[in-house]
């Protein structure tokens, strides 16, 4: 079998070299061309790239893409900035250039994609939802986007499924403790030296709780997902929003 | 819109009591017979039961399902000892009376379902995966059923995905804490004054780790499960085993 | 050995009537007089009770506390209300009949205390401390009583040992999800169908996590407590606030 | 005020290498002498140390120490193999050159030592107790030893308050599910992709548990108490064995 040949672009950024190496090291996979700032994209289809990964920044990777897909090569986009705007554009290229696959995720995290999916599966069962994430002190916002987007999904699978407001009888709060509120779901954000990016979703009901926890102790864990990503996405034709629409589950 | 009309076998046992009161609780549902030992089941078909819900003993059970099958009546069972050979014979009769379902599941907490089916689910996506469970110091097996459910499920997943071993590189263990294996799956058993019934499953991969955990805090937990059956089990004609194929996973 | 002879005041009320069973059970110790409002408070001294459980209201723990102190009789106090005024007030009918101990404590959970107790000790070594604390959704406060008494605790130790603010870089949280600040320890208060009373403290410094957390599962498990508290008051004489102080934690 | 003068033996050595790194970051010490194979140990005296710190191993560590303890210079010493014949010679020294204080200790992770501290303090208020170790899937031997001592002080604490065994009504565990028992304390060993060094201890009485968990995410964890141990070893005189002797647990 012959191998994959995959292409990277923001090769010389914190996380594009970490895929180059993460490439390098998978099975059936070669790396044949690292595109950085001031390189011609056109290094790409001249290595016969099959696929790219784009982790750049949001005021290239519209241009990196419509290269990408114009010329039949698979994308794999981390890149933050997608609008629907955006995506509609990126949708109009894939509908030019069928067969072609573009999946654009916000978060590589496999464990973390499946913990908001399970929530999500699971919510409609349970009375009462919250979330508690927990990351190093560094981090300047709260709570993480990984938290909004749970709270989101459980809201809407909550609401699909007919469930109304989450029993609460708290009267006397003068400091806040109860949290954020997102989409109805309350989040609470810890902040602690020594942890990297943690978060569990619990839900509770007349004599029982389920717990989904994440642990995140590496930055370094998503890159099992870019690799899934990479092996799956010409096999996807279309523009894909979100790592969970690869994962086998059904 | 007209209540369904449920009856309930073993009505004055322990499970059958709870399951009447959960039934007469229960939003859309009547308590049209209790039968118990030495009532006919003819009160059944008398009473005009839509749905019979078994909780008794495995001397009774398959004349219990033969009567309400044959007489168009849905069954949710929980009564233990449903060999494959009784299984093959359940089916016989609902092939003979095509429209009727009947549901035998040996774990109605919806909680502990989600949790096997979420472990296994994820299981795939993980090089590491061990499960704890946690009792009661009064029970008596160990691991637990539902610990030993999940490990199978656990290992089926992996051989599907083509998982091998897991890594261990343990060579000094002379008492044994790495407790059990189960099809591969290591499988601890605590036992703490105070507890109930919990378990968690850990899946572990470079840098990260899935925590899936349910925790009943009381026997009763299981109610929803039974009532969740009684209400879809009229739609999913001839013989379904265990309550995950119910739940909306997917 | 003969027994302990114990009264109870309050003794038909919720708690009363538990520390009357509780009294009942326990090795050594034997329940010589129930007392509940329009009985006469000398039913404690012809009954030759040696300690007296008072579980009362703000409105006659005093009236009792002066009867019992006064005929030479111990006495353990879960009743709220005490001010600074009042435990002065208590001290000084101690002074007057020394050898009479007095146990006024506002928790009788012997892990709730010991979870505050270790929580404190440990904080002194941990950059970052926070807590998070888990009740059943009809509580109308938050967060609990137990959290702000961990709070200001593990303040006062970080003070003592010339710790300064916590490390949290956040600048944009604009709901809230860091949750209250008691005496500059962050506070997060979950509310969750299923749950009874539950706190974990988390400790973090460079690399590692210290937890400690309390689960009570059941709203009688402070009778060991009380219980506790009937034992040794004979051998304190005078004031002692807090079960702590009855605790070997040294 | 003048900085502490610290050498370290073993200095090219793993966690040597860690000590000078961490003793040249620390406020108010100061690193005078790194020492390694081939070097003399005159280099201690000549650089006018205070204080040594000691990773080597236990054929030259012997030596080491009556060198320091004869010159006057305090040790701390993390290297393994410390019979009780080693201990009684090295406190012969000590009694020979009175003010001078040696830490020998086999854990300088403060999160461990509180934990297991801890444990023993609380486990004479529980009826059962358990351990679960979890570690990476390179570690060899099971249980960890940490967990080992662990088991070891509660047994002991419990014996001490005359509790007996503990309820456990197993009687069927035909794969070993109920683990490794220490000292009559049950203990179970998780190893698993991603994870360090963690260790929980399960306290469990009639409706509550109490959880003190530990987690290590790295293996540098323990260099904030070798240095706790080098700033107090000079105020404790005489030989001290295990690093909880130095932290304010009373």
């Amino acid at each position: 079998m012959t191998a994959l040949r995959v292409a990277v672009t923001g090769a010389k950024g914190r996380m594009g070299a970490e895929v180059c190496r993460a490439v390098e090291a998978a099975d059936g996979l070669e790396l044949v061309a690292q595109v950085d700032q001031g390189d011609s994209l056109d290094a790409l289809a001249d290595a016969g790239a099959q696929v790219v990964v784009d982790f750049t920044h949001p005021g290239v990777v519209m241009d990196n893409l419509e290269y990408a897909v114009t010329h039949g090569i698979h994308a794999v986009v981390g890149t933050s900035g997608f609008s629907p705007d955006r995506v509609d554009t990126v949708r109009g290229w894939t509908d030019a250039n069928p067969g072609v696959g573009v999946l654009i995720a916000p978060n590589f995290g496999i464990g973390a994609v499946l913990m908001m999916q399970f929530a999500a599966k699971a919510a409609r069962y349970y009375e009462s939802a919250e979330i508690v994430e927990l990351h190093h002190p560094n981090k300047v916002d709260a709570p993480s986007g990984t938290a909004r987007r749970t709270a989101e999904l459980v809201a809407e699978a909550r609401a699909a499924a007919g469930l109304g407001a989450m029993p609460d009888a708290t009267t006397d709060d003068p400091d806040g403790a109860r949290g954020a509120t997102v989409d109805g779901i309350p989040v609470h954000a810890v902040r602690l030296r020594g942890l990297v990016a943690h978060q569990e979703v619990l839900l509770g009901d007349a004599g029982e709780m389920l717990t989904i926890r994440h642990d995140s102790f590496q930055r370094t864990s998503f890159m099992p997902g870019v690799i899934l990503g990479v092996r799956r996405v010409g096999s996807v034709p279309g523009v894909t929003l979100g790592l969970e629409h690869y994962l086998d589950l059904d």
